[in-house]
């Protein structure tokens, strides 16, 4: 059988971990990393790998897997889709999700090639296990709760702060969908640690949330990676209440979304071209192998 | 927006939920009840349908949702793929699957019709969950623990012993898929109760696990209808172990499978012909709206 051959654009956290996503997937081999400077300095594991900067080098690619910042998505998307290479992305800001969605469509069209995006576990995994229980439990109301775990966006916006070297923002979810948070920073010397909490608690990341912020020697020593959710949703099948649903992780942030990337990339290869967001593609397409045993051993 | 036709073939437990899962859907509507004596008697609630013997009387349906026993589903399924119409059904005989499956698909195909089969909880929204896990961490292992709640097989199987009037036979989970079962029989007079309860212990469904066998007044009073699940499964994203993962449900069991087959109903209209289980559905065919909201509110 024919191995898929993938591309990751991006050598990042997300990147690192596509690639061992990748070696331990049965169906599919890494022709490759695209970075914009294409050096394998400092990373060990690159030696049997192609670095380049321009993905035309690598040959034959059938998906290109974005491991870039979730701002560059629709840029990159659009640059590959163009040259009929499918592409997944794990885009999170969930307000651009649509528009996105409705922008890359036709140039996958065009191109002949597909691609899918939010490919993450949030929006991603996710998104799917709340379809699910929305169709189950048709009336309800389904809370996402968050953590306890490092928000990307959040770290950043604290780290903006004059007086900071590097921060932590822990999301606690406090129940219901509602969250506090959690702000470890690291400061520069003689940083005003006063002036730094206020800065940070008047942000808008950080204004309307119940937030602490605390000054440590490293951050990085405290930074696990490790996230979870708790998805739960009570509410009516039919016309009977009472129904009650819940699922939870407890995970390796970086190492899941590599995962979801690779499962969604495996996934462009079985789909007519288009744009497509997780929640619009059989399950049984993410996964290896035969159709035919997928279901005698999972259904 | 043209509503889906839908007819329920069998009016139990299961029908009785698939009328009220229809009339609390936005898009779709029941035409009628198909019952071998199209008798309303005793179910005011179908007042306002007609009820047939021969589903050629409901003039145009575009769905038949199958509330028969598992047994009888590939028997109905392929007399109504035949005349053109999509069937769904709950058989829940896991090692059967795919074997019906391959049955339905040249039928559906030929009548240009689309049958989904095992559309219940489990196997259905269950396995789309195993599915799903299995491709966040395919390396581990997926627990299914049932209960507690009450099996019908095993109750079906109590209940032919001699001297027993009804039986409820409950699945304990022990936990690791391991199940014990609780046996409540309810004895005609002068039943032997240590016959009846070794007839029960060593019947095939019950000799490997754990049973107890009680006596009760009544099993119409302690049966809940309740059931639930456990899925859980710990295992490696890409080479990062210690990924976990579970999803949990308290339900009432036919209130949710009839939720269940509806969610299919809808979705046959989504699909080319041929046979389908629902891991190879996406799941946004199984929700009522437009494609763009649902994105928009889910993903």
């Amino acid at each position: 059988m024919k191995t898929i051959k993938a591309a990751i654009v991006g050598y990042g956290n997300i990147g690192r971990h596509a690639l061992e996503a990748l070696e331990a997937a049965p169906d599919m081999e890494c022709v490759g990393i695209v970075r914009r400077n294409p050096s394998k300095e400092g990373f060990p594991e690159l030696e049997p790998y192609k670095v380049v900067s321009d993905i035309a080098e690598l040959g034959e690619v059938d998906v290109a897997i974005l491991a870039t910042p979730s701002r560059a998505a629709g840029e990159n998307a659009r640059k590959y889709l163009s040259l009929g290479i499918n592409t997944v992305d794990s885009f999170d800001i969930h307000t651009g999700i649509c528009e996105l969605r409705a922008a890359l469509s036709p140039v996958a069209e065009a191109n002949d090639a597909v691609s899918i995006i939010s490919a993450g576990w949030d929006p991603g995994t996710d998104s799917i296990v709340r379809a699910l229980i929305d169709g189950m439990l048709p009336e309800g109301t389904t809370y996402t709760n968050f953590g306890p775990g490092r928000s990307m966006g959040h770290s950043v916006a604290a780290a903006s702060k004059p007086g900071v070297v590097k921060a932590l923002s822990m999301t606690i979810p406090v129940g219901k969908g509602i969250h506090r948070r959690e702000v470890f920073v690291e400061l520069e010397p003689g940083a005003d640690f006063a002036a730094v909490e206020q800065a940070i608690k008047t942000d808008p990341y950080f204004i309307h949330d119940d937030t602490t912020v605390k000054a440590v020697p490293s951050v990085d020593a405290i930074d696990t990676h490790n996230h979870g959710v708790c998805l739960e949703r009570e509410g009516i099948s039919g016309k009977t209440p009472g129904q009650k649903v819940d699922f939870n992780m407890r995970i390796n942030n970086p190492a899941l979304t590599a995962q979801v990337l690779v499962m969604a990339a495996r996934a462009t290869l079985r789909q007519s071209p288009g744009c497509y967001t997780m929640i619009e593609i059989p399950v049984i397409d993410y996964l290896a192998g035969d159709r035919e045993s997928l279901i005698r051993r999972l259904v």
